[in-house]
């Protein structure tokens, strides 16, 4: 009996600690959610907030009865439309009242067209405009285009057109009804509209823009650190050092990302500095690029640690070039990456472009056959391997310049030097088709 | 006047005229979409006959007032739920049907629990309790594993929740409410699964398993025309060709459409030749291995179109072998291909596996430095570029077999010869192990 007790105190000693594992590691998870970004603790008080003034709406609605059972459509609105970014919560809202609007007139349409006839023709006829308008609107959803923009507007457009023409409520009542609902769908809208753009808004726009230039920093990052890496002989490196140069994989899945961003961005109004009609669709552009080149350093990656290793004394050879390239890449694509995020033109960035040029034809040059006399070919392969991917991302670099140039442009970043503004807004236009040129030139075989 | 009526319908022929061209242009997407995959219209009808099932049952309560207002769930439920695939329309109906007991079930606690206090006290709690769950319940949306599988069950948990805890009417009317609200969901979630699973279903695991092939096979193209493109000094290439040897490049961005096929498939009940928990997630590492290939193919093909090419001759030294590796390599991912396809074990991959081996040796003793006197070595670096993106390809390719080996051994394909099934099975379980050690030593610095 004892015995017996002894062990269901065990057992149940055992069930508390493992609910306390998953108590602790939950809360772990938790508090590792909210540093990595604190706005999502945010957001999830705002949306708090605002479901709370619009239940609030509902409940003494409910009390005095104005606008009876259609004001649960104002919280339903805030629930599904509250999103975490700015634009992408005006999407949604913008396509929820429009889509309600057309879907509602549509089915006042359908109910008035139906309700001329008889009874058992109205029913066929209500059956059938519901058939059709549904599966023609279902299939407008698989356009790429409207996919992309107003697929949750082309939902709620079938929802609504249905809802309001097969209610067999009478003809003036369904007006009412079609009334009541978009007054509150409205309410509920304008109510998460206004807490999310006033009350600590989280923009999108600005996301995209912090997003592609973190990648370009995180290219930066690996070439800064790849000629010591790759050029050392010491086996202690560094672990802490790795997982920061290992940062560029994340940019290699990014584009689902970035064209989820730009299409919130869209929705947007003018904010901090970014205007209505921000060039939002270069910024596709400069991730094609990034991505481009991290495919590229993924390559280089895999000589860092492959078994196929070239002898120290052959590497030793290009060392210095390759060193040069790697670090002048690293220079140039950090310049650009701070150049974006302080909304400034990145001069500076060119002459490490140049830099590295100068260090491709010292490659160049150094690959002579008379200076590898004794080298066994089969030894010359991975570095040979190794300089061809440099110069590779030495011109991917090139072209994110470019890129980079022609969004400063557009969208009108500061010069360097407020005061010569002008003179230098100048110069880059005329600057950026050299470069251009300059790009297809850096080349190991010219 | 004659003039002005004259140019009157010039205008209106050109107004015609543009509205025909968009017409035209969109008939055209129309019929190419459809083209692309006639499932889509199939689906579109389905969901227009699941909501015409609905609706006209929403239409017939109406008249006859058996669930109410509360009809109108069943018709959402239908628009909202119903997706293209099975997985993700069971997915979402499950997610709904139990949010919805779960949020009910707590609201109608909290509005009993308000409802013992005086007037001010409970709107006070209510408003508390709305805001603290709507909240708590945001913030774990943003938990990475529970977005993928519940996000939408979280989303319904806090609207039920909300629209029944602040629902200002009386006690014994919440409960009758809330159970309403229920069985109309159910109503409206059973008819929209069954269209979905017993008319034409379209089964999301189907689609990952026929998408894992043809990614396979599209790398096998690349692969096939390789050796012919690279080592061919014709000008008249191929544009047919080249198009479809371009087609790996979709392979490149396709996780996130694999992740979501995989998060779908894990919901979708037995079909065909998948029980209820086939290894769905054995797809993700083919799919890594796949786009890993992938990268190295999008270099490869960059030396395809690049300016700094090796010069023909020195690049004959290593036709044969480069050929011989490429089409090799492109013959056994066909073989696996199609061994996914009709969910066969592909024993015969392995003997081209071993082929390719073979070439790269052959490769490797070819570059013997004795054998390339006179050449120059910048002419070298591209074509032994070439080579070493051709082995590490070779890798990758082991790497896939390997991967599909486990998904036959683990999802039971067939054998070839289902006579000597057993004696086969027995055979790979003992033969893997001796590939993978095949795969580390095709390697050109042994």
């Amino acid at each position: 009996m004892a015995s017996q007790n002894q062990e269901n105190v065990g057992w149940f000693k055992g069930f508390i600690q493992k609910i306390m594992n998953v108590v602790i590691s939950a809360a772990k998870d938790t508090k590792k959610l909210g540093k990595e970004d604190p706005r999502r603790i945010i957001h999830s008080f705002k949306v708090g907030l605002a479901i709370t003034l619009v239940s609030l709406f509902y409940y003494f609605d409910f009390l005095y009865e104005g606008f009876g059972v259609s004001a649960m459509w104002a919280v339903m609105t805030v629930v599904v439309v509250f999103e975490f970014s700015v634009g992408a919560t005006l999407g949604k809202g913008v396509n929820r009242a429009i889509a309600t609007l057309l879907g509602g007139a549509l089915g006042v349409g359908a109910h008035r067209l139906a309700s001329f006839t008889g009874e058992k023709v109205e029913c066929i006829m209500l059956g059938l405009s519901v058939f059709l308008i549904a599966s023609m609107v279902t299939f407008i959803r698989f356009f790429p285009k409207l996919k992309a923009r107003y697929d949750y507007g082309l939902l709620i457009f079938i929802l609504t057109f249905c809802l309001i023409s097969v209610s067999g409520v009478r003809d003036d009542e369904v007006l009412e009804m079609a009334h009541r609902r978009l007054s509150t769908i409205l309410i509920g809208g304008l109510a998460t509209v206004f807490v999310s753009i006033f009350i600590c808004p989280i923009w999108a726009g600005k996301d995209l823009h912090n997003l592609t230039a973190n990648n370009i920093e995180k290219l930066a990052i690996f070439l800064q650190g790849f000629g010591h890496e790759y050029f050392e002989t010491t086996n202690d490196k560094n672990q802490e050092n790795k997982a920061s140069m290992d940062g560029y994989k994340t940019v290699l899945n990014s584009k689902g990302t970035e064209e989820a961003l730009v299409n919130f961005a869209k929705w947007e109004p003018r904010h901090s500095k970014f205007r209505y009609r921000h060039p939002w669709d270069l910024y596709l552009k400069i991730g094609a690029l990034t991505r481009e080149c991290a495919y590229r350093i993924d390559a280089l990656n895999g000589y860092l640690h492959s078994e196929m290793q070239t002898p120290m004394e052959t590497r030793a050879k290009i060392q210095e070039s390759c060193t040069k390239m790697s670090s002048e890449c690293s220079y140039a694509l950090k310049k650009l990456a701070s150049g974006i995020n302080t909304m400034t033109c990145s001069l500076p960035a060119d002459a490490h472009i140049l830099n590295a040029k100068a260090a491709a034809k010292k490659l160049k040059s150094s690959l002579k056959p008379g200076l590898w006399p004794e080298t066994d070919l089969v030894d010359i392969i991975p570095v040979a391997t190794v300089a061809s991917l440099l110069i590779e991302i030495a011109s991917c670099t090139v072209k994110i310049a470019d890129s980079v140039h022609e969004l400063a442009s557009l969208s009108k970043f500061k010069s360097r030097d407020e005061a010569s503004k002008d003179k230098n807004s100048k110069e880059k236009v005329t600057r950026t088709p050299s470069i251009e040129s300059h790009s297809l030139s850096i080349n190991i075989v010219e």
